[in-house]
């Protein structure tokens, strides 16, 4: 792909800032990942606590909980109160994963094969609720750690980031659903906002903060540079999965056409196409999943390329990038240079370069 | 069924008592389910909040809620306090309906179609996870309404039911994927234990009984008592999903056969058929789901009949019923006579009578 070329010579172009970033994020992951392994119970019956620790065996990235600990390092924090709540972030994201490639019908999360294909649905759907319930554990274990007033105020932070991300998969699969084809760039950042930049970015950063702090947050500190980081990351994602490479990307490539998501991708083809391909491509996104055929998809793919849909998004994704830097400069401020406020800011530079 | 009739005469043998449990079971319900709904947020995305309130205006029988409520009140509790609790319980159970549908691949559930049926599985699975978000909304409410201590405490039982259910889901679903069909009693009686008893008796027992009284209980408080009504109201819905009322009892008849279940009346057979019929049985359990025949339903249905597992089975009923109103009457001689006392000894009966 021409694209992936030139992002890689992008990448190249500053090479030890993206080995200080990446060196950090290892290291926040390595932490955070054997914590989180560390402390999944080893009884109980088959099929349950022994399959919680599939994906994160699977060499995830980690960024969620990079993020929490960066943020509350940066802060001025002790990051050894906040890797608890940053075992639990991990254990969401990992729970999530489990139940969205259920629901998306995905075959393939980090290079192997789905949850739900190794083991059935039903098991899938129970390990799933059983990693979301580990990470309520740790969050009541925050009680200890934390005292009553910060621990409960991280467990809002959770209810909220919750609610938001159900309202964003609800969104998203209702747009399938009732094959919704009208749709602008607005309404899909205002679904990234809630499906991804809420849980991915906003809810990390925010925790961070409150226990570095001690503080109440306010209203919507960290939102705008979390959506836009979250926006670019989503994009990022999107792009990915049509002119990805499957051994780095670890998904099936071609999967979100498949699955009929509406990408900004998608939404651009489907203003600037002919009548007579928006009709065929409204009828390829009406038909059930298993009947959408590969040729269909291939069709697609050709039209986004004919009609520069990438190219395009790849531009929405970079000035996101540059808000988001500007948002985050701007919230840094005032905070003494650091390691981790340098890895915070290198993270948005990173999630519209990374290829996995 | 002659089983059928022979349950419809001694149900009608004592009517008033019957007419009293089924009154007061109604006003519980009423109580929690009005609340329960007036509760669910009105905003948000198409397929979520609306869809929550699906099998709750489907009238369920309310079991749970109302035996916290009269657990409370029987203690001395004002249940306007475990009111909250009561909508959570019964919000935890609709959502683990909502996704055990999905598991079992049920079509229907209190007499319509699975929501899963009606709006596919990602929906399903997403309608699930935001019931049990209420749910933890409303367990977090009760930090305003019964302070830090006694809501901490109602939590953590919380997070012991949940992974005790999640525990015997696992086990339930792991013998099925692995066709386990070396079963005793005992490992029947064990997974009731953890699949239904806990979340449906000890559960709503336990902390209707904190709110009461505010102190911490002991370790097995309300187990055992729990522990076998559960497994008789367990047994009755294997009972009721061979040889009930469809109309009645609002799932699918023989599902249980289809999805495989290891039922206590499937054990007994398995146990006491002969070779060959063993060999067939297994096989027809070794099929997936997809394979198994109405054919091969009505075979084992007819073998059922031919070795009297039904009659068996009911005979274990009734005993857990004699040893469950033991543990009732031993755990409440020191509570003053009520019509909530009276209620929950009720119930006991109730459990092995029950058409739904």
């Amino acid at each position: 792909m021409p694209q992936a070329a030139s992002e890689k010579s992008k990448r190249a172009s500053r090479p030890s800032a993206n080995r200080f970033f990446q060196t950090t994020l290892q290291q926040y992951r390595d932490l955070t990942n054997e914590t989180l392994l560390a402390d999944i119970p080893t009884g109980g019956p088959p099929y349950l606590y022994d399959l919680v620790s599939s994906y994160p065996l699977r060499a995830g990235k980690g960024l969620r909980s990079a993020l929490c600990l960066a943020t509350c390092a940066a802060l001025g924090g002790d990051i050894r109160k906040a890797l608890n709540t940053a075992v639990a972030i991990e254990l969401l994201h990992n729970g999530f994963l489990i139940h969205d490639d259920v629901q998306d019908e995905s075959e393939n999360r980090r290079g192997a094969p789905t949850l739900h294909r190794e083991h059935g649905v039903p098991i899938a759907v129970n390990v799933g609720n059983a990693t979301n319930l580990l990470a309520l554990q740790r969050l009541m274990e925050n009680r200890r750690l934390l005292g009553n007033q910060v621990s409960w105020r991280v467990m809002r932070e959770t209810e909220r980031m919750m609610a938001t991300s159900l309202a964003g998969q609800a969104l998203e699969l209702g747009w399938i659903r009732d094959n919704v084809c009208a749709l602008t760039d607005k309404d899909y950042l205002q679904m990234c906002l809630r499906k991804t930049s809420w849980y991915s970015f906003i809810y990390p950063m925010r925790v961070g903060a409150l226990i570095a702090t001690g503080r109440d947050l306010g209203a919507s500190d960290f939102c705008s540079l979390g959506w836009y980081v979250g926006a670019a990351f989503q994009i990022q994602d999107d792009l990915l999965n049509l002119s990805g490479d499957y051994g780095t990307y670890g998904k099936e490539i071609g999967g979100d056409l498949l699955e009929g998501k509406r990408t900004l991708i998608l939404i651009h083809l489907l203003k600037h196409c002919t009548a007579k391909e928006r009709r065929r491509l409204i009828a390829f996104l009406a038909l059930p999943r298993n009947q959408r055929t590969n040729d269909g998809v291939a069709w697609i793919f050709d039209r986004i390329q004919h009609y520069g849909s990438i190219e395009h998004v790849r531009r929405i994704a970079r000035q996101l990038v540059g808000a988001a830097l500007l948002e985050g400069v701007t919230a840094f401020r005032d905070v003494p240079d650091s390691s981790d406020k340098r890895f915070i800011l290198e993270m948005i530079l990173y999630v519209a370069e990374r290829d996995r």
